[in-house]
Formats: structure tokens, sequence, C-alpha cells
């Protein structure tokens, strides 16, 4: 156990902000943070503990029939010369105010406020979301203990400025390859050149059409682009390969697999090799926890158009939205910070919606 | 000096090849070989030698109203397992038996040969044509010493297949960019993507017509071309700048500068930056000398599209043209070689032409 001095679980949750964001968590650095919480839930009569890893899970077992997950990446990005954390009138500066101490503090109040919610509560405090997935803290839960992650409806405690943001869309890449053959640039003729042919596969992009689907009532909004080009072999050859990589963001009412066969058509006639993707999620707000959820906490659910890790829980079958006090602008600037009144704000319709019967 | 063993310049012009071939001479490697050169050539009476870093000159001067040059460089690419050399047949196999050691043989046996040429000659034997332009030792002396390279024509022996190849044409290049405005991926609609921005840069290259002009009588192919392509920030990012490098191999009646204009042209409306570029060369058959000359190789002239060092006598005010014993397709390949009976009979044109009155 670190040195760090306790959490106080039962005070301001501005202050317990500030706590948490005085203790570094760079990704892969949470192990200070991450046996704070542990040592601040594991008295907590009415939670059971889990460590694993950097990651802290507490649960309540009260026999509800229904479940609710409430999560929160503990790490940070790279300090930006942000620490320790500062107040200015209203506002709590520091790496990781709005992404997402604050929501961390909201969850941990709730989780020592709450003996008795109305739902049984999964609080789970996880590592790694800031770097590439496959560290991803909550990805490892989902992978080998996801009994820890069941529920019927999951939030996100990222940064939103206080407005549901449901599902998200998902993401694929793709390399999309023009063949052609070389040749002395001086005698360009007997070759056939691959970035010229190329030219199509951007005037396809030039003249695609986004689709805006509303998916459960929130209207999303699709992109295909290119993220890269690569070709070219040296200043006099003609080149025989270039590389377009493309970026596609998809709606949650498309499979993968449906996304994949949209680029494959988009593309054809071109090799198209798929490097990377993840499904979306659908933002589930027509399940009754999650109207309950929008009707606790107001306001007009959107659509979350960037990926998230609401996208693990769909996978395990649990409808999650994104729903936090940080403004989601300010994540990884060097003046991150957050409205002390808009922690307290979140932390209220959380309680109103735990707490209720 | 080095313990290479003496050049027999009196002998057979392709056992003088092989004795060239077998001192291996890679660009920068030159000593061994320019000093057998200039110790062969230093007893010749009728012969005024300079030596000028690795590079070898050797003068007549019998007072002739007109002076010609030929030249040759004495560096090859670097081995590909392909020494010391060996004869199959008719054929002589080794580094530098095409390019151009086989040219350079000539060029030696006609200097020991004709004390009394019909016209004043400049033997030049040179160092580091296979490598970076600025290291080029016949630019060297055109730089330092032109008054070395002043003539009123001067034949390469490049190469050609054992037919006249005039002038050459200039090459330029040139990036084409375009710019846009980062964003991320999934709400790429607030970015402007530069890679996109590019598909008429591409469109006008596929649509390029290049001219095919003739010059001084020989038919030139220009040609516009795509040589590389760059752009791309990160996966999730629209990006904003995509460089197209554009490479222009124009025929020799334009001038560098007309060169550049017409790409400026071409790409309207992009950002247009020259990286590099170096004039073409006409011809200059039409000369006296160069008319002459023609006559006693035989054979029809035809145009060098590769840009060759004739362009750095161009630049001199010299006529120049290629002419030579190997083949051009063979250079720099692994079994390069040349034919035995082709170098004896350059040979006997290039005497047939220096001998005459």
């Amino acid at each position: 156990m670190s040195e760090t001095r306790p959490l106080d679980l039962t005070g301001d949750v501005g202050l317990l902000t500030a706590a948490l964001v005085d203790v570094e968590s760079v990704s892969g650095g949470e192990k200070a943070l991450a046996d704070a919480i542990e040592t601040a839930l594991a008295p907590l009569a009415h939670l059971t503990v889990v460590r694993d890893g950097e990651a802290v899970v507490a649960r309540t077992d009260l026999g509800h029939a229904e479940r609710v997950v409430v999560a929160g990446h503990i790490d940070t990005v790279p300090l930006a010369g942000n620490l320790p954390s500062r107040v200015e009138g209203d506002l709590l500066y520091g790496c990781g105010t709005s992404d997402m101490k604050s929501g961390v503090a909201v969850a941990l109040k709730l989780a020592a406020a709450l003996p008795s919610p109305a739902r049984d509560v999964t609080y789970v405090f996880y590592d790694c979301e800031e770097i590439e997935a496959a560290r991803n803290g909550l990805g490892r839960l989902a992978r080998t203990r996801p009994e820890l992650l069941a529920g019927d409806f999951a939030v996100l405690m990222e940064p939103t400025g206080g407005e549901i943001e449901g599902g998200c869309q998902g993401t694929l890449r793709a390399e999309v390859a023009a063949r052609g053959k070389r040749s002395h640039s001086a005698r360009s003729w007997y070759g056939v050149n691959a970035i010229h042919a190329v030219a199509p596969v951007l005037e396809r992009l030039n003249s695609y059409r986004a689709r805006e689907p509303v998916v459960d009532g929130l209207a999303y909004h699709e992109g295909l682009n290119a993220v890269g080009i690569t070709g070219g072999v040296a200043g006099n050859v003609i080149p025989d390969e270039c590389v377009v990589t493309v970026n596609y963001r998809f709606a949650p009412d498309r499979s993968l697999e449906e996304a994949q066969r949209h680029v494959r058509e988009v593309f054809d006639g071109y090799e198209v090799r798929f490097t990377d993707g993840a499904p979306g999620a659908r933002p589930g707000l027509t399940h009754p926890v999650a109207a309950a959820f929008a009707r606790a906490v107001g306001g007009t659910p959107r659509a979350k158009l960037g990926w998230t890790d609401v996208s693990l829980f769909a996978r395990l079958g649990v409808p999650a939205v994104n729903y936090g006090p940080g403004d989601p602008n300010l994540a990884h600037q060097a003046d991150e910070h957050v409205a002390l009144g808009a922690i307290a704000a979140c932390e209220r319709n959380m309680l109103a919606w735990l707490g209720a019967p």
C-alpha cells in the first residue's frame, strides 16, 4: 500500500476530486491511486471489493431484480505541467480534472453514501483507458471476469458536460491499395503509375455522402475519410504501389461486419485490407432502467459520435451511456479544468436516480 | 601510386576493357584506376596530362581550328558479386563492362593511337558519376577548370548500344501541396481533409498529355509523373497536409525556367515548391563537327530521354552526344556484360572519325 493520504468519501465532492487529481496516475502508473481507492472502499460493509491489477470493483448485493454499473477510468494522459490541482473561483484546474477524476469522485461518493440503493450497483474503477486498447483495464475485466461487469444498464462517467451521450459509433480502418508497374521516370510510359491510380479512390471519398441515421431516438453522423496516404519508390521511379488508409466511423445500427462490407463496396475494384475495427454501441435508452436514469438526470440525450468504452459494455449485452461533469473539449489540454458546481450537480442527479425507489 | 598492373594501351581493346574492369572503382574508390590511367598516359609525348582529384584529363595541342572532347566516367555502381571479369564466347561479363569501362577503353586506345588526330582532342576520365550530382567529377571540372572542357563538340562514351543518342531531356522535381484543417475523425465535418483535396492534382496528372517535340531532328518524349505522395497525422485525425512529389522530364527545347513555369500552370491553385532540377541539352547534331561524327559512325541518331552529363557540356556551350559500345539496359545489373565485337566496332568508328582529315 502506498503512503497516499486516505481519501475522504464523506466530504465535499470537489475536495475529493482535488484529492484524486493530486495522486498522479498517468496510464501504467495507477497503483498509488488504485491502492487509495481500494483502501477507502474496503471498510464499507455494504460493498464487496475486488482488486484486479490496478482496477477496483465494488458491488452491493442486496438481491434487487436490477443491477446497474457505474464506471470510470482512473488513469490520465501524461502531465502537462498541470499538477498539483488548484482552484480559481468555481473552477478546479489540473490533469484529469475533467477526464475523468471528477466522474470518479462522484462514483466514490455514491458508493459510500448509498448503503441501500434502489437497484444493486457495481462500481468499476479501471486503468489504462488513455492508451492502446489492448491494455485497457475494462477490456481486461470483460475478457477475464465478465461476471463483474454484468448488469441491466451502465453509466460511464466520462466528461459529457453533464448531458447524457448515448451509445457510440463504431470505427474501422482499412488500407485501400492500387498497384502499378515500376519504370524509370524518364521513360514513364513503360510503367503504370500507382499514385495516379488512386485518383478515383480520392474522388469516391470526395463524393461520399455520409449517413446520418437516427438510432433509438438519437441522431448519429457517420464519416468516411482518408487518414493517411503513402506511395513512392525514388525520385526517378514510377511507383508500383500507393496505399490510402481510410477510417470509417459508423453508426451503431451497423455491425462491424456490415461496415466492412460497405467499405469493400465503396472501394470496389481496389485491394482493401482491414487493419483494425471496433463495433459501436446502441444508446439503449429505451430500456426501463435507462429511461428512469434519463428522467432523473434531465436534459436531452444526444448521440456519442466518438468510440468509447460503452462499446465494451455493449459487447457484454449491457446498454450503456456516457454521463459526467467534465467538459469533453478540455480533455487532454494543459489547462484542463472542471466547474465545481458541475460536479456537485452531477452528484445530486446520480443520487436522485440511484437513491430513488 | 598503386600496385595495379600497368595498362597496355596498344593491344586489344577487349583485353584493355577487362583490365579496367578488374581494377575495382566503385564511386568514391577510383584512386587506383585513376592512378593507372594517369601512369599509362603520362609517357605519351603528344598529350598534356592533368590530374584533378580522381579525374585525369589528357589533351593534344596541335593548333587545329577545332577541338573535340571524348569523355567517360571511370566509377561504377557497387559490386554485385560480378568481379573479376570473365569472357563467355563474345561476351565480357563484370561490373562496369557496359557502364562504361568499354567506352573508357576505346577512349584510351584513341589517346595512344592518334598522335596526330585531324582535330585537337581532349580526353576526360572522371570520377563519381554514379552517385549524387554534387560529387560528380565532370561537374567539379566544369565549376573549377572549365577551360579543360572547352571544345566544339563532345562525345560521352556512355552505353548506347553503338547508336548516337543526342542531347538529353531535363528533369525537375516539385512538391505540390494541399492544405486542410485538422479535426478528430469522429467529427470529420469540423475539419478539411487535405488528402481528399489532392484528388484534382492526380486527375490533372492522369489527363496530362505529354509533349513529343522534335528538336534538331530528334524526337523527344516528355513525362509528368507523381513519384511520391505523403499525408496523414494519425489514424483518428483528419489530415491538414498532403504533398504530391512530381517529376517532370522535359525536352531540350524548354529551359529549366520554362519547365518550372509549365509545372506551376499545370498545378495552378496549389502550393508548388521546386526541390531540384537540371536543364536538358539540345542534340547539337547540326554543328559541322557533329555532322562529320554522325557520318563516320553511321546509324540513325536518336534522342536521349534520360538526363546525362551531356547537360554539363551544354551549360559550357559545348554540343554533346552519348555514344558507346555498352548496352544501356544492362547497366547496373548483376549480369552486366558487353559484346567484344561491339567494343571493336566502336573503336573502328571513332578512329575513322578522329583519324580522318
